[in-house]
């Protein structure tokens, strides 16, 4: 496994309706804004679920983690910054922080797997990926 | 055209994530209202997004609006009550109105039209919804 | 009234879980863009809805149209273009347009009442919003 | 700690502005649904977020966790199944397990700490909560 860490960093701004009744963001909303980043951080470095689907694999997410520091009101902006966790298993997995005003506001985490056009889940990493990783020297 | 009105009522009831920091549902939102209303129409008159579907013909939607009467808040009880409006066009139009305690929350109104497999506009009332018209007793 | 038409564009992209299975953006999420839209307004042009809230009065939306005559698509870049229309009555009405790679996407438009700490309609202008026409040489 | 756990089921429906372009429900979606689950249990077991709000205390979520296993579709029915986990710090602490037609779908968690009207932090069980919790016999 590779010391070498690949992120990704976006800005965004909290809309109006995804505040709620207690005038914060609701917690829910956080993955809208995780899955902004991690798309950012695919296309920004070449590998997003459309190349897998191109070589007939899906990555669904089978796990999802988010924990709230500190909450986000409505116009605040923020950081959202993706870390690709490299893993040995056949798996995707991001880290998320998001910072607004130099303050963490929250981290989290989705972890995606591999099913082929079975739809059955895929043991090995993918060809796709592993040249992926190869060409970020992530592996040798 | 016929005199007759088909309509389909459901009872909803506001979720937590739906409303905004004005402690109201968003605007939005009633539109969720309004397709679940019109999802159980269509499911309990036979006729669906997927009868097209199966037709070769898709249904995009090509106009909404809705006017508000009073807002609805967390956890408030309500019923959508959807009607078809039998217009002669090539159209598919629901009339909504949601009431909550008695009181009008607001009317809206969805404005569908046909398209062919190659997504062109179809002019002419294709076959499939002209039979279920006559099943429902709209047209001779 | 004034000739003039004040109007404000912002830049947008899709976000993938704005789309439905059609693969296309949910109706009912456009009126997130044209909130997007209207903010922006609000903010480069010194009129918002907690400028209202400062006064006392409230803005609830009570009516909301869109006219839609293409789809956008996941990651589609698209512009908001929102112009106040400048009405005699007690209302703030705007229109909005959405354009994508030259192409009309959609059309909208939204209006806004004032109430007071009541809760109760206003039928005239509120000073301070006839205060902000004045400045914007909308109004003598 | 007691062995007694307390949980509520309540019977749901997919929404078709819940899935995505790949035709499930979105990854966050699934919040929504926990939401559900726990306010219903909350209602059934006299204890909201209203009552922490009336005895000066906000509940704020500070993590939350989902695993997938199946996805859902369009029109899908499902049980939430919503469970308090008996802790011993000041948290709120609730299971998910989503279950359709005998199937599981995905299981969840949320966590939530008590604050109180200053937004502090509060290390020890407040006495309504503590209250709740005998009239439950989850302590004695």
């Amino acid at each position: 496994m590779s010391d070498l860490e690949l992120s990704t960093t976006i800005q965004m701004k909290v809309r109006f309706h995804e505040c709620d009744p207690l005038q914060i963001v609701w917690h829910g909303n956080y993955f809208k804004y995780f899955e902004e980043g991690r798309e950012d951080f695919c296309q920004k470095h070449g590998i997003s679920y459309l190349d897998a689907k191109k070589n007939n694999f899906a990555t669904p997410i089978v796990k999802t983690e988010c924990e709230h520091k500190l909450p986000l009101k409505h116009s605040d902006e923020f950081e959202v910054e993706t870390s690709f966790i490299n893993a040995e298993a056949a798996k995707m997995i991001f880290h998320y922080k998001i910072v607004s005003s130099g303050k963490l506001i929250c981290t989290g985490r989705t972890t995606q797997v591999f099913t082929d056009k079975n739809s059955e889940l895929v043991l090995n990493n993918p060809p796709f990926f592993l040249d992926w990783k190869k060409k970020m020297g992530l592996i040798k």
